[in-house]
């Protein structure tokens, strides 16, 4: 006889980098997703949903914080006929599509476009701690319009939106800067170096975390963190640092004031006037719209990464206190942020087309609504029919049929009904309020036995023995008032 | 000076077999499933969402219809410090995925453990006309249950489901059959080349379509089909092929009857015998719960390709008359399919663990709902306020926000406001019931400018001259009256 093989067996592995997502989880980001989508359409997008693949030629290198773009993606070459093909990628945002769509059908496209599109993207990079490489985006752009009337309904949308979902005015402010006016003080400080003005950037982004002082330290000569290391600085005199703390310190008690400081620090160029122009022209059409600076303000600190950003830039943030991984109480923080980007579609057309849009960072916005209490959590498992007898199955059927026609969430056990334990362990493992209960006598007697779990479950904590052997959390019902009794029963369970 | 380079300008193309959906396309697709997630879960079905990608190695080669399983994949080798890594792939269907994460996670689930998935899966296949290489399923499945109560409730919650959507009762039928009956007839033919035995059930699979004659010349020696091609047959004598046209004939009257002719089908076949139980405990669990033969019923001629389903298969078909291609009458068919696979998830633990689901194909059960006019065809587009000077578009902001606050779906024109031409005409585009309209005179007097888009539409078909002038599609109202009166006409133009 030949020697058994031993069996090679597949590993049962999410792939590194990915998870699933279970039940609540699901049902909860769904239904944001759904809440958002309604303001969109209200506001007059239109949803578009395109593939996961694009070719690699038309999704270009426009990812974030990537030092090799090509490493940031999911790509393989496609086989044909000849031997090798196109290679293709999984999308890595939602905003290179739209760049790609809106060329591809732009004849048939109203313009201006407004679209929303919500849905997973990918990013081939090495996984971390709450780091995944694949997420959800939501995100809603107008193409076709260099009116900055487009980017100030985007800054609206973007607060209603946060409203709809559970964001409470007053805990979230959207916070507006715009590209030219950064530089436009670039410009006055004589900075054409591409390095230079990169660092100058980055510099201005952790205004926030350092404040005043400590950015003018890191545009000098350096700044020792609170990690006792040494950070180098840009190097600039502290002269040619003045434009950057003027603009920096710009924020006034009013937006009228902001916006002067603003003027001051740009000077005599004229990108940065055409920059604080926008914002003051935002800050009209917003204030007609009734969303005032509780609401939506400008922040010179908004800084934004992506570099293919061209004007007004904005920032979702929630402005309540958590607690950071030290016990320490932080702002909870971004949680979407977008603005106008005016090539990404002439890449493809040789024509300019303008652009603006947001992205809210799904994940980080659900986690902010659970901090919050937000979520509906329906988690409440189904009530759970129990199996006394395997012949009598189609009985318990029926009256399993009878509660879900009502509307109500309930199953029979399916599993090996020998063990009756395992049965309400399996209904305690699925979070059910209520286990329904039939032996030989309840058939006799025309009845039911339900079982309270939510009341059995606090009596086990807190009950006497004697209180526990009265079991008060099981009673019997005439079978015909099943309906009705299990109704009444989830009302008074809060369910 | 250098000589200028041509510019290679990418190509906006999405990639053969993948396509854009947009709107309303969107929108219904979401709304279906948010009605069969409802279903779902009042049937004790938990959300899961798994990743996209898997591990070629976990997937396995499952694929139906493919003849070389490895290539119906988009995979790709991932990269790491080593210089390579596993080979990561799109899940080609929902069900592969659902092996994986049972054996992953089984130790935290409830067994037995039901879930739904919805979402898109990917075929690298040669696409063909309405035929893409991404689509949506929509599956739910019941791991960790031997029982048939599990099946015959995956059934009644296909027909549930299909009303639910909006197929009304009579217009659909769900119908099973069961592997082990089929097993038992080719057993009693002595059948036992597995090449044979396939050939045999694609050739019961073509019953609808050949009838009982067809199927005995293909059992036999061929067949000439209508387009005059020679169909070779599978070569069995008439008196082999018995047993086959027994068990395709015998559907009768009643489910009793169709039980009593299986059971004589099958003969003495061991597995054949524990087929037709297991069909007649389906058919007495659904009869309690209320699913009769005009919604669920035993038809012998469902075989569903897939090699690894081991006992119950289902079907649901569309039954009302829709026209084919060349204008003949056909019924719509197939939109649902399942099964009981107890083998995939033993294919990662060793451990044998049955199950059963079922696939709902919703691109097709979109069509249908499409052809009977259910689906709810909110294409209305915004009210759209135009801009008659370009220096006011603070108070168009302001009268788009009192909509927008009102619920109303509207937005300013947001392109080059310099051709009211091109307003209109974008209006028109958008599918725009009402246009505004502002001008100075208006805001002199306090008014606004109402144009009732669709009356203009309707007039501009069948109005003469005369009556065209007098445009009674357009009439002015106090500006006081803004959101009352839009509201007024909109729901007086049924929107």
């Amino acid at each position: 006889m030949a020697k058994k093989q031993k069996v090679q067996r597949p590993k049962a592995q999410t792939p590194k980098g990915f998870r699933d997502y279970f039940g609540a989880e699901v049902a909860q980001r769904t239904e944001m997703l759904r809440v958002i989508a309604g303001v969109y359409h209200r506001y007059g997008f239109e949803a578009l949903e395109s593939a996961a693949v694009e070719t690699v030629e038309a999704l270009g290198k426009f990812l974030p914080d990537v030092d090799r773009p090509n490493e940031g993606v999911f790509a393989w070459q496609e086989e044909d006929e000849k031997g090798s093909g196109d290679w293709l990628a999984l999308r890595y945002d939602l905003t290179a599509p739209l760049a790609r769509v809106f060329a591809q059908h732009r004849n048939d496209l109203p313009t201006p476009y407004r679209r929303y599109a919500m849905g997973p993207v990918w990013r081939n990079e090495k996984p971390g701690p709450g780091r995944f490489r694949q997420f959800y985006q939501c995100d809603a752009d107008t193409v076709g319009s260099g009116s900055v009337a487009a980017d100030a309904e985007i800054c609206a949308m973007l607060a209603d939106t946060l409203e709809a979902v559970g964001i409470e005015r007053g805990d979230y402010v959207v916070r507006i800067n715009n590209r030219k006016v950064l530089n436009g003080v670039l410009e006055v400080m004589g900075l054409s170096d591409e390095a230079q003005r990169a660092d100058v950037l980055r510099t201005i982004d952790k205004f926030d975390k350092v404040g005043e002082a400590g950015v003018r330290e890191l545009l000098g000569k350096g700044r020792l963190d609170a990690s006792g290391a040494y950070i180098d600085g840009v190097g600039l005199s502290s002269a040619q640092a003045e434009p950057v703390i003027a603009f920096l310190t710009s924020k006034a008690e009013d937006t009228a004031g902001t916006l002067d400081n603003l003027a001051a620090a740009v000077g005599d160029s004229a990108t940065g006037a055409e920059g604080v122009a926008e914002l003051r022209s935002m800050a009209d059409l917003l204030e007609a719209g009734g969303y005032g600076p509780d609401r939506i303000v400008i922040d010179p600190s908004v800084v934004r990464g992506l570099g293919y950003y061209t004007g007004p830039v904005f920032e979702a943030e929630l402005t309540f206190e958590i607690t950071d991984d030290k016990g320490r109480p932080r702002s909870f923080g971004s949680v979407a942020g977008g603005g106008r980007y005016d090539d990404l579609v002439k890449r493809f057309t040789g024509q300019e087309v303008p652009a603006t849009g947001v992205s809210i960072g799904v994940d980080r916005l659900l986690a902010a609504l659970h901090m919050k209490g937000r979520l509906s959590t329906d988690t409440t498992g189904p009530v759970v029919v129990t199996v006394m007898d395997r012949d009598r199955m189609a009985d318990y059927q029926g009256i399993v049929s009878e509660l879900r026609q009502a509307g109500i969430r309930s199953e029979v056990y399916l599993g090996n009904p020998k063990n009756f334990g395992n049965q309400l362990k399996y209904a305690d493992q699925r979070g059910s309020p209520i286990a329904i209960i039939q032996g030989a006598d309840e058939v006799a007697k025309g009845t039911l036995q339900i079982k309270d779990l939510i009341l059995g479950a606090k009596l086990a904590e807190t009950a006497t023995h004697e209180e526990w052997k009265e079991r008060p959390s099981q009673f019997e019902i005439p079978r015909t008032d099943l309906v009705a009794r299990i109704r009444q029963l989830l009302d008074e369970q809060g369910q």
